[in-house]
């Protein structure tokens, strides 16, 4: 049993060699899925005192969403946010990934793990989300810091990030009053495209 | 309060660009500190079922440490597990690291990022003691897929390798067996040093 849990973490650390389309906040780099997945967990923890649902939520169950949530990538790649075609066999690539990935580890914790990055795709469940919520913010997040360094060069428009995060507002007011500050502040300083 | 949250998590990002002695397993770069975290929390999720005191343990508080433990790093920079020097002023460097990064955050958030790092340094707990020893391994797992790519380059003898880790024998002898056959392959293939 643990055999396998070594091959399945020694497979897992692959993702460190994913791109990711934003840039860290030095501008040095692309940003890599493992090194997002770290930080959207850190991002989780110390946001979640203002989310508005906590109290039924559990966080410890959105942080294992999250360290999971990418890993399918290192066999389907990293479908960038505002990318309509790659989205069209996105799922697909994924589940066939999910199928290998998972399938390494002893089959109770592949069934767990599978079933976790299945609630988080589906995001209906409270956790899910939430997990969705702080993944979808942090791009937005690394774009402010890096003076919209990936917004800039992929012409992203206001309103795609505005529709892309509307689903937000309901369920986390705080978080998308944060979100709105941002794509103001990237309309301003021609960030991000606005006609 | 969300303010200085955002301050924190954006303040925390530099840890992608804090660079460690091992290698990533394709063995293109060095790992860094943001992905080395992440990687440690999935592998602390994934050997769970294994570890000897797990009834004991919350695994939660283990993984937050995880992803917490090496923030201070932005300040005071990676100390080599086998240098020597650096070690008798890393505690210093560390606290007064851990005193600018946590003190960005509300007081609360703060005192509770504060009281899980000192847990961790302090190694006392269960959970700390889970998470060290995850952290302690997960450089011997990169090393094996790399085939000893930093233990050569630092000339690395398996005694060294042996004393960083005796301590784990006791809490977990499962995962202690691992690291004895990993240092066995270390020494058979050449990659430790053995006189």
């Amino acid at each position: 049993m643990l055999a396998d849990m070594i091959n399945f973490v020694t497979e897992v650390d692959k993702l460190k060699t994913i791109e990711r389309r934003t840039y860290v906040s030095n501008k040095s780099r692309r940003e890599n899925s493992g090194e997002h997945s770290w930080h959207v967990c850190v991002m989780a923890m110390t946001l979640f005192e203002v989310y508005e649902r906590n109290q039924e939520t559990d966080l410890f169950t959105s942080i294992q969403m999250l360290l999971l949530h990418d890993i399918v990538e290192i066999d389907a790649g990293d479908t960038y946010a505002f990318d309509e075609r790659g989205y069209e066999d996105k799922r697909k690539r994924e589940e066939l990934a999910a199928d290998r990935i998972f399938g390494l580890l002893p089959e109770k914790t592949r069934d767990e793990y599978r079933s976790l990055w299945d609630e988080f795709e589906e995001g209906m469940t409270n956790e899910a989300l939430y997990a969705g919520i702080i993944d979808h913010i942090q791009p937005l997040l690394l774009n402010v810091s890096t003076q919209g360094k990936s917004w800039m060069e992929h012409k992203i428009h206001a309103h795609q990030v505005l529709n892309r995060n509307a689903w937000i507002k309901e369920i986390s007011p705080q978080i998308y009053a944060q979100i709105n500050e941002w794509v103001e502040m990237g309309v301003e300083n021609g960030w991000l495209m606005n006609k």
